[in-house]
């Protein structure tokens, strides 16, 4: 026990911080990949990059503040994902569309000036990806692609298990990919955009579009109110029996299964690691999926297509950043 | 003088070959990248393997004899570029969509026996690729997307000057990713393909389509037959100032720019080399590229894409067939 106790002691840590649109999820990570203390908070209304970098340090202070009281040592790299336009190697943060007032902010040199440790932040798909390669369903995967589905759509694209981030480090972002030329625009200005389809958006979109008989009862559930509509609604009306919850979750499994088969098209990547909080619904979306794929893709590729479902959830991210600095042990 | 004529008949020639849907060339290419023989012949319409594995076994043996003659050295090698799914490491050929009665054919290995020298077979567009990478408009860059625009559309991800080739050689089938979901049938099965719009079919299509009152003039100069109809009379109308016509290439210039900045969205290559026979109409369609790619690319991505005109033509699918075997020097 007492060895035991030691090993606490000299492991080394690293903190992984996963920043989105609604919460920030912050856990200190050891060598293995285990999570062994993590701290969920809100963000708030003031998304300015003080009020930001505020809460990430308040959250690194409590998690350090814990270790201290576990006798561990403190953790001496702190990893970040953001969800927006990253530049990796140099530690900017190019545009992020849940922190509107951010342009070409270096986040992680504001915030290595506060911690006095190494920072290094990537974008949040690639950190899911990098928790995926080290903890999760693409542990003995070669190539994959990693893609989340939830607001919109994130994706990282893994070549000789490294994320492959193209010339400025901006690879993977396949949720801005034109998957109906004359549709409707996106935030991101462009129009018809992967994501406007296959995401929580894109389903109530396809809910407003719908003119089956059955969307005004399904919508009463929500007191007519198509904004209350949220994924995980959908799919315990699904589970209930709901046709129409049903049927929108067929939708959702084509427009993914489109959008897969074009990644696989262009990239040869056959792996397709699925995760996000659309993922729950997996059986009541994947087989019309793995239809789409079967359809917009050559028979030669088809036979070669897996598609493995998360297995971190919502650690991903922190497990990914933490993972990040590439200081703790493969 | 003496020294030169050595010289030749001790350098390394490897021959290269371009199987089209109508032309075959095949030339004979030097260490440095030079053709110093060549051919061009028509594939007639016996498309069986036999006949095909006839017609460039006469290539080779003519080009051979030709080298014979000048005193050189028998060419050692011979790379083929296939238009179709290639799966390179076996040479084999899935599926192809000018040779329809192909069916995961053993086409290296059918040459090698026939030629007695080693073969390699790759997919049409990586040739042109590693074409353009060794002389042509790639030679500087580390990364890129190269894409050939003519019938169809061709695409290679080219990763650390090496042509990607995904899990199983089939990386870069850009032609097919879905750019409109609701699109028309595509002959690959599946709807709404990139290649559907930004190809010579697509020109067709778009004339199909109009309701510019001025399409009955343009169609009369083909006879009112749209079949009639190909790029290179479209590219000589818009020089003599035909409206109709250079609103053709701006729209195929709109289509090109969304798939490219599709791609660079989904790769994060930043470079993209644009060949093929279309492209001989640069000035009339690069503008709306141009144009399309600032509107669906954000605006540090937008900032960073360059488009270069390949430079190899018609000789790129020659001089990268010969690379492909490696037996050349760098």
């Amino acid at each position: 026990m007492a060895f035991t106790h030691r090993a606490h002691m000299t492991q080394r840590l690293a903190i992984g911080i996963d920043l989105g649109g609604t919460h920030c999820r912050a856990g200190a990570v050891d060598a293995e990949g285990a999570i062994v203390a993590q701290r969920l908070c809100e963000v708030g209304r003031n998304r300015s990059v003080d009020a930001i970098v505020q809460l990430v340090v308040s959250l690194v202070d409590e998690l350090q503040a814990e270790l201290a009281t576990g006798d561990r040592r403190p953790a001496t790299a702190v990893g970040i994902g953001v969800p927006g336009i990253v530049e990796w190697s140099e530690g900017l943060v190019h545009k992020a569309p849940h922190f509107p007032e951010w342009d070409r902010v270096p986040l992680a040199a504001l915030l290595r000036d506060r911690l006095g440790v190494p920072v290094a932040i990537d974008n949040d798909a690639n950190v899911v990806a990098l928790g995926e390669l080290w903890q999760g369903a693409a542990r003995e995967l070669t190539h994959c692609c990693v893609l989340t589905f939830g607001t919109g759509i994130g994706g990282a694209l893994v070549i000789d298990r490294q994320v492959f981030r193209g010339d400025a480090g901006f690879a993977g972002e396949v949720g801005h990919f034109t998957i109906q030329f004359d549709g409707p625009p996106c935030a991101c200005g462009s129009a018809g955009c992967w994501e406007l389809y296959a995401s929580a958006t894109g389903m109530r979109q396809l809910i407003a579009s719908s003119n089956d008989p059955a969307k005004a009862a399904f919508l009463q559930l929500f007191d007519g109110n198509l904004d209350r509509v949220q994924p995980a609604q959908i799919l315990a009306l699904a589970r209930d029996g709901n046709i129409f919850a049903s049927t929108l979750w067929k939708k959702f499994g084509a427009y993914c299964g489109a959008g897969i088969a074009s990644l696989v098209n262009i990239t040869g990547l056959h792996h397709v690691v699925i995760g996000g909080g659309l993922s729950g619904a997996w059986e009541y979306f994947i087989g019309e999926t793995e239809r789409a794929i079967a359809r917009r893709t050559y028979r030669a590729t088809a036979d070669r297509i897996r598609l493995h479902r998360a297995t971190l959830g919502q650690s991903a991210g922190i497990i990914g950043a933490a993972r990040l600095m590439r200081c703790l042990s493969a």
